[in-house]
């Protein structure tokens, strides 16, 4: 394959707050961050609802993407610095595009869309690589065969394993930048770790990106890192409630587009989205501010239930959860039964979330990713210049790779059971704390 | 006046990058923070188009909001143990609301809306205190009057001066948390200065605020940070490029509005706006997300001109600027008759922009709000006791207060007159650099 | 007891890196740092030797023992804010003078010295506190028992069980400010943790300082830390080395001393610290300037060994290290035999090493302090209002209090072992890798 | 010249909390730094006495000579990655060397030794580059010219400007370095400048460094930090008290010297320095260890003053002081006059400080380095490709150049005073606060 960088007569900076400065030297780089899809990531949070817990999470994908991008050109620099034979000094513009491109298909709140229409957003982005898009033309001017080169590496089939392992593995660029990132912008400390060291020994070895032994313990420090933030950002129950929410708006729309509702009010990438009927140029209209003003309106639909998780989700009046150890599927089916009979919806007024088999998925698959076991380990090249993987060499990896943690979460409203408190059973005012002064 | 502070059974608190956290001792502020109105502010950003320079800066009036009210809070708390007479204890809540609303009637891009609807935040923010809104009711149970008095201290005509001088003065709770909010949002370290030693020198002093001799470094330092801010973020010739498209389109929406055009696509707090009709629940309606999906559909519009520069915002195509260092409005007349004559619109094709008065303005009238003077200078109380106005005391300060910097800016959209290139003078031509290679 | 603290006219202040400023509002306080004990510990560092291989650690005892008062403070101005009946209030000044005055007893690289010396710097301060001392006097100002109550403190014998807790624990204020402290100085990031938010939720319950259960994250990252800053920081292998070579030089001079040797150079401290007979008074003169003036001049001494150490020490040629996965007494015995063989002394040529026990030591007895299980375990308050042991509740915590990782270090000087490669067995050659090229 | 770099075998890194690692990749670099000679600058502060004032300050001058040399290692860097013909790149070595070395002339307390002995650190640096030491015998290994070119451009002799320009001038690596890491180690952010967007904005030109125009704000916000520095941190009375104490031990201990005093403890490289005799093997041997140590004994001289003087600084009991704006020699001559009546030494308990003529030195002489103009300016490129000096061009600039600022400082002890009060004039009683009780 023959993509040639085209280096700008002067380098263009970005004033980033994670990296001090995102250079760009090459026009297809620069060219691909002025199009209109790229723009786009700025009107998408990259924390999707956690804004709503941590209010400095207002930090969109664009940001994000373009980080992305920045560590994986110091990678390659250091990989070309060192003169290594296993890099291959060819695949650096794929690497870069895929890097700054790999999240161009998210759409708003990816995941709750994601789970009640069954898309997925490296389907779209490989859609928004290959289709007529501004995109797919700045990539073809540098190659015909070069939007679908990229895409093989978003979808991992791309012939040379290196390329994917730098943009998508246990600690690639994307989680490299979003813990540095979502950290910053949350303003805990928890997320930080050393990253020119692990940029320092990252080495290519045979067609894989390895670490060498001396940085073991820069890995460790980002290993409990992402550990630290899985449970104490990504995964915290008020975020978890607010994207509940949000699904069941989603859901009940979807339901009552399928059942003929008559929307008083709508737009095309929205009826298209419930309809099942969406393409790529409405895809790319459908972003936070598109949904958001829709939840707006739709406060005033006939439909009661809809317009209450709207007016929930845009004054955050969210659910409340209380917390259980164990399944009780019993208990489960009590509380949608007395739900039902004051007149609450079982299907949307009790949800139970369980972020389940994290402590493995921390390290070894990646948790935030549906699909369990895609991304590749992390590999340490000994000193005996053999590689292994890196819970074998280190006791502190393997340790949190065998912990379980999750708990049931049950999310409820407070306020209609509050109300309704005196038709509920003993069990029910004791479990969701109905006796007691709200807080 | 007779505000009752009702502690909480527990302090609650918020997790913020710049001040690490935020604390809430008191049930009326945390009801406030979660009335509607509040959290609309998260709709709204708080550096409006920034974002487009500096892709940190998406963070919200929300979190500013919060950052106001607990600088405020730390300086009563630091007058409270003290013990000075000079703070009047009874003003504690008062204050602290007023800090903590004091946005709350900021819309979408405000400057640009205020410009071309002829309205201002502070009238709105009184509007919101005082009609039917839950933020009323919330302060209506401190107090009948005391919605009135929350006004007062917006309006600046609240009886206790110390008071206003809190909440507006050259050297506020705003300011301070939006320099130190920016920088960190940005990334920039000129907008960092020591703000737990300005606290400390802060002092009650015969119905104002003063700042004790020996803090005057500090404060020095923070006037320097300022002034960078003001040259560096706020008034990047870029963003004012974005303010200047985005004034653009509401004007061109409200002259199709006038002239009886029919939009395809509207909402009823749109049609409000531009009607001259909007009132307080339409405002409160008018976030950044509805305005920024107004401008998805508009991009379909009938009218080219109103379609193009909604194109222009959401894809980040801007109108690029030359610099001139004297007003040549001979100059400027002509450019209008070239432009015209090729078939661009000279009112909305050209605009001239001159940040002017700044240095002055930097430290005397603040700059950002349009009336001058309306900020009570910075005093320093004397080791003799005696009042002074701070640059009677700071060579720095003196120094920077008689400069003058301001450029004129002409900006205009490049690429139609790259394209009418050979229909223009000699002079058009070079000024606007069609002859060079585009970048 | 009855130690009444008396306010500063005003409030003095340290600028700090780590904390932004150090508050002293009792005049006893103010008194203590200016005696002439307490300046000397501007002489004397708080990492000993690590900034021979961390060049920014050369932060002394006097900034950590600030710091460590300033947690305190914190830590009892939270308790007195909210008023919590478990705190006793008349307590407040002794805990602060402890907690200042803890590492009073500190010599200059205390743990070579107390190795050597068989010394103990915890009776130094007890003896520093209680002999004719400015603090004694200073204390003695507070009550004529007051010394004698601080040096219970220390000693932990006080009767006030959370006075101990407070001062000396598994989270106690002086490990929470050297983990922050040595992390800020050597650069890393490692050490940093959430000091704000577990300040928050320390909690006087029945005489003991526990934990929130909602603060047990920051807890378990505050003990994240404090592993990765051993194994990272504390443990190098290149302090240790320094290490090593500070103790031989105590070592032989001790041993030269006893056995009648004329030092060409001596100062009267050290001369009676090698003779055994060191009192307060030539105790506080023996800093490390007056150390590392003695190497200096002992560079020049007629025994060859104790020229070569101090040369090693103050230019920084320390001895190479090789690593050993299990003890080998049998190969030790080879060596030893063959270094005695090419004219090295074995006793002071091999030093291994092993840093035993570490990872439940962590947790539980805290390392650094010779003395095993002598800190109390950290303790949580659980929503059952039950106190339990952190380990029964954090995972994480679980998994590292269970984990071995020390390995056996040989330290060794390289050149004059190659110098005699020849003269080696081939298993030596190997082992010190003599063949290779040197570094 | 022939200067060539000798590439190691692997890059060796130093953690440093300033530029988060530094890097050296260069043989003859990585030698330098385990001379004896260099290694004795960890016993050499950067910042003499400020540790007095501001307790963090207690950093090396090794770890600013590392940082010196790794600013000027990414300025060539990026001028070889630019690829500028004006860049000789044969100079890279002679520049890395002579920014390694330039302190290495540097004494303990440079400043007030300078001042006493009339000695100068840039001809102790030369000597230490070409007579017989480590450092010569490393530089010699490049070339035996080596060690003259190296000293030919600390003495601002050496025939390319350029390399001259960068080692020493308005904006060098050295002044870079020591203003973020005296800022960093003292605590205060007025230090923190944006070094990376000024490194990017250089340019070799004709045989100079400049900065393009568009990196003038940075080189605004430098000079301001530079100016808050220097009147926060580097002319701190306390600081310049603590100088002067300083200086009074060195003029006393040389009076007594020269008067055949005979000193009870004496060590040869202090006599020797006393005595106008040094030579480079006993300068090496005169740290900060050495001088402290002395100092410790000295306490125990016959003369009083001396020893009072070493007290007063090793128990940080400074002179006091009191501010005035104008020289009043007779007045200065009456309180002379009135401390010999009392007793006391008019030369010593009286010292008149003048910190003048800075606001112009801050920019156009650097203030710190006794010799005026010896700096040359900072010089911009403007878009016409015009040199211009800076306060040409910047109006911040322009303003601080011409303050004036200095106020006279009297120092002096002020126990004896208040003892012997009753014996002086109301005048000197009132000027020294004798009737106030003491603070």
């Amino acid at each position: 394959m023959n993509a040639k960088l085209q280096p700008l007569a002067e380098e263009k900076v970005f004033k980033d707050p994670v990296h001090k400065y995102i250079y760009v030297q090459d026009r297809t780089i620069w060219n691909l961050i002025n199009t209109k899809e790229f723009q786009r990531l700025r009107r998408i949070r990259q924390l999707g609802t956690s804004y709503l817990t941590f209010h400095g999470a207002e930090h969109s994908r664009f940001s994000h993407s373009l980080g992305v991008y920045e560590i994986t050109r110091k990678v390659i620099s250091q990989f070309e610095r060192g003169g290594y034979a296993d890099w291959p000094q060819d695949e650096k513009l794929v690497s870069l595009c895929a890097a700054l491109l790999h999240d161009i298909g998210h759409g708003p709140f990816s995941h709750s869309i994601e789970d009640v229409f069954d898309t997925h957003h490296e389907d779209w982005t490989c859609r928004i690589l290959l289709e007529e898009t501004e995109v797919n033309r700045v990539l073809k001017e540098v190659h015909p065969d070069f939007p679908e080169q990229v895409a093989a590496v978003i979808r991992k089939t791309y012939e040379k394993p290196i390329v994917i392992s730098l943009v998508s593995s246990q600690m690639d660029a994307d989680r490299m930048d979003y813990l540095l990132r979502d950290a910053y912008f949350t303003g805990v400390n928890y997320g930080t770790f050393d990253l020119e060291r692990i940029l320092r020994v990252l080495r290519p070895h045979r067609g894989r990106i390895v670490v060498k032994e001396s940085g073991m313990h820069a890995v460790e420090d980002y290993l409990m890192s992402r550990y630290q933030m899985y449970w104490q950002i990504y995964f915290h129950p008020v975020t978890r409630s607010s994207e509940i929410i949000l699904r069941q708006i989603f859901r009940r729309a979807k339901e009552l587009s399928m059942n003929g509702y008559a929307f008083k009010w709508m737009m095309e990438p929205i009826a298209r989205l419930l309809g099942g009927t969406i393409d790529v140029p409405n895809y790319l209209a459908l972003d936070e501010a598109t949904v958001q003003a829709a939840f707006t309106q739709w406060q005033a639909e006939e439909d009661k239930l809809l317009a209450d998780l709207c007016r929930r989700f845009l004054e955050r009046k969210l659910y409340k959860y209380v917390t259980m150890d164990e399944a009780d599927e019993e208990l489960w089916a009590r509380i949608r039964g007395e739900f039902s009979r004051i007149g609450l919806h079982p299907d949307y007024h009790l949800e139970i979330d369980f972020p389940y088999d994290l402590p493995y998925a921390v390290y070894r698959s990646g948790v935030y990713d549906a699909k369990k076991d895609d991304k590749s380990p992390i590999l340490v090249l000994g000193r005996d210049d053999q590689v292994y993987e890196i819970s074998e060499q280190s006791d502190i990896v393997r340790s949190i790779t065998g912990m379980h943690r999750g708990k049931y979460h049950l999310y409820y409203p407070y306020e209609p059971l509050l109300e309704s408190a005196d038709q509920l059973s003993e069990e029910l005012r004791q479990l969701f704390e109905l006796d007691k002064e709200g807080a």
